[in-house]
């Protein structure tokens, strides 16, 4: 390609500082270093970590950054040593790396994989500590290690999933983020078993998501909860079962659904981020079994708790991030399921926007209706 | 036998006030009644729960009661419908009942039995919701379900373990609680792997159990920490292969292990009931699959917190209560595995006193080199 070891110069939305709307601005894209992968990224979805880190409240956003981390795209160039992607292909970034070569990787135990986080937890690239993004010759901080707000983007191969190229990019673009999170949080982190009752706190992407995976792994009981009852009837067509507002109640929630399920629930899941509602997710759990799977993000400093006897009495407490799953390798299997209608994809998306209009986007991301804003990047 | 369907006088060791003397008593233990078995119980040990009921912290202990719940006898007699003990089997008593029908017992997920905890939680027999112990028609609170200061005591048919007559009394009396729950921690709760990373908080009976439960399992590296120096050359001979006094570090004791274990344990176990080093305990868990085990109990009230981030990023929260071990199943098992050397038991018995002595056995548990101590009932 013509482009090919050039910098490229094309549109991004760069956040300047927190809580300032996002400037559409033409950018410099060098090329792929050592072990990195220029792509073109074609759609974006938003991600409620986008919009933390953007108003500031997440104390190791930097600024500028490109923000973005649900996408898809077509690689456009490689650099030294990546054999595994070759221009043309459709890949989905991945800020959740898979290296298959560190402690974490070959543990056969986590998905946290180690090689290139200390590159992306501070904007930069592995190879020269450097950031590939500029904007006339001012350095402007990578994101997550994908930033997909911008029509080209420089990640590590070890962040990129090599997807089926008859996907449509405008849907699989939200197998990078909330979908899998969800699904994966129920397959992977808590393998809910056939006939299992299920509560999900909150009904946005992640909660609709789990409610599949819940639906999928044969639950019986699907209880979903959310302080906004227009959540309700749609919830139904991902698995749900039956809707407790907690606000129609005045007892603590945990008892609630105590009480509805003689004596708890197998599995709980948050997924809203908020750690008072953490503590009600473990402590609606069944004694001796329940298992509760923290998936949403709290701000920064806030902290869970709860009395240890809610332990020695037998329930677990856990987390997952990108729902356990393994990037490179399981990204693509994701997409195969889409493919093959096992899994909802084009459901979650509500509203199609370009990324000219991101600062819409992420106004979009407070109305009840809103799911998944999926940007068109070149249009 | 003589005694049979008659009220028996005897000693026992009665807790009138919290905080004040036990006092030995002549009690009048009725027979017992359907479904209850009669136990003269020869040997018991003291273990943490007694003396934080009898310090009157504990806001469900009721006075005045017969506390004791590590301890071995022999069956003097059965009520209507008991098939499974008969007069003379040799048994251990089970604070953790095991009915082999209830919700519990049938999920094959845990060992809490829930049959009988609506009576043996507000000191009484389920039959008729009343004490089988009096003082002059005084009637005296059980606990527990099985109130071992007694020479003679009332448990449910559920709460009792018949094991092999062989087994020495004054030994395996320990098999009720301390020993079962380290050992259990570890093979039923964490269920630690051979080649894994362990980290004990607090090596009394409980943590060195973790450590001896952690060898057997074949962890690599079994790191004891205490506050107490002089309890570091003893715990060599349980499993404990490093040590380190978190008194000797000016860091947070979770920064500690991490640095010389590179980055974490695969397992931790609080063996204290001290709700910071419970979150220590998670804290030092290596992230992606770190596990961590609360098996010490907090004072009532207390609480345990630690940043939703340590479980987002792969580590587990949990607890045992009584290792975990079905008791009525399993006891006998461990019993047999003391039997045949496969477990310490006579290790773990620091002193040997009689019921009389009873007060000085308290004062001695606050003794450093004191492990357990043994109480001989009839001498
Ligand atoms: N662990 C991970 O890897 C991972 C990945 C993606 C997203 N997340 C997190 O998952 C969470 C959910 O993401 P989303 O995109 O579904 O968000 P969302 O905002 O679309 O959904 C949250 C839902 O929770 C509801 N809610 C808010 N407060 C509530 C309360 N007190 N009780 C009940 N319901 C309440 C809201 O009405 C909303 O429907 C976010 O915190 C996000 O950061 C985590
Ligand atoms: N979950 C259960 O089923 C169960 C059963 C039995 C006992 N327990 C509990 O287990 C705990 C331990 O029992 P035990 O009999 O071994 O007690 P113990 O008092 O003999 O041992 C506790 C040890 O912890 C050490 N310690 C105290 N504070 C410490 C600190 N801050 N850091 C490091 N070490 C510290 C002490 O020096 C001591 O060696 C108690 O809380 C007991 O109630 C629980
Ligand atoms: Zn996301
Ligand atoms: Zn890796
Ligand atoms: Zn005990
Ligand atoms: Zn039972």
């Amino acid at each position: 390609m013509a482009t090919q070891g050039q910098v490229i110069t094309c549109k991004a939305a760069v956040a300047w500082e927190p809580n300032k709307p996002l400037v559409i601005e033409d950018v410099q894209v060098a090329p792929p270093q050592a072990g990195e992968v220029r792509v073109k990224i074609l759609y974006t979805a938003l991600c409620h970590t986008d919009a933390y880190t953007w108003s500031g409240k997440d104390p190791e956003g930097l600024f500028p950054c490109i923000l973005g981390h649900e996408a898809a795209g077509i690689v456009e160039s490689v650099g030294e040593g990546v054999t595994e992607v070759k221009p043309g292909d459709h890949v989905i970034p991945c800020y959740q790396a898979e290296c298959r070569e560190c402690k974490f990787c070959k543990s056969g135990k986590t998905n946290l994989c180690g090689k290139v986080r200390a590159a992306t937890g501070v904007g930069v690239m592995m190879n020269d500590r450097k950031s590939r993004f500029s904007i006339n010759g001012k350095p402007i901080y990578h994101f997550m290690g994908t930033s997909t707000f911008s029509q080209y983007t420089v990640v590590h191969d070890v962040s990129v999933a090599k997807i089926d190229p008859n996907a449509p990019l405008e849907k699989v673009c939200l197998l990078g983020c909330g979908v899998p999170t969800g699904l994966g949080a129920v397959w992977n982190t808590a393998k809910v078993e056939p006939g299992s009752t299920v509560a999900i706190f909150g009904l946005g992407t992640v909660g609709l998501a789990v409610a599949e995976g819940a639906k999928a792994a044969g639950a019986s009981r699907i209880i979903g909860l959310d302080i906004d009852s227009t959540k309700f009837d749609r919830a139904k067509n991902f698995g749900v079962t039956e809707f407790i507002n907690p606000k129609d109640h005045e007892k603590p929630i945990q008892q609630v659904i105590v009480d509805v399920t003689d004596g708890g629930v197998d599995y709980s899941f948050e997924c809203i981020g908020n750690v008072s509602v953490m503590r009600a997710a473990l402590e609606c759990c069944h004694k001796g079994w329940g298992t509760s799977v923290i998936v949403g993000v709290a701000a920064s400093g806030q902290e869970i708790s709860t009395r240890p006897f809610q332990l020695v009495t037998g329930r677990v407490w856990k987390g997952t991030a990108f729902g356990g799953f393994k990037s490179r390798s399981q990204v693509p299997w994701l997409v195969d399921k889409y493919m093959k209608k096992e899994i909802k994809v084009d459901e979650y998306i509500t509203h199609n926007l370009t990324l000219e209009e991101i600062n819409k986007a992420f106004d979009l991301m407070h109305d009840g209706g809103c799911l998944r804003v999926v940007l068109s990047v070149f249009e």
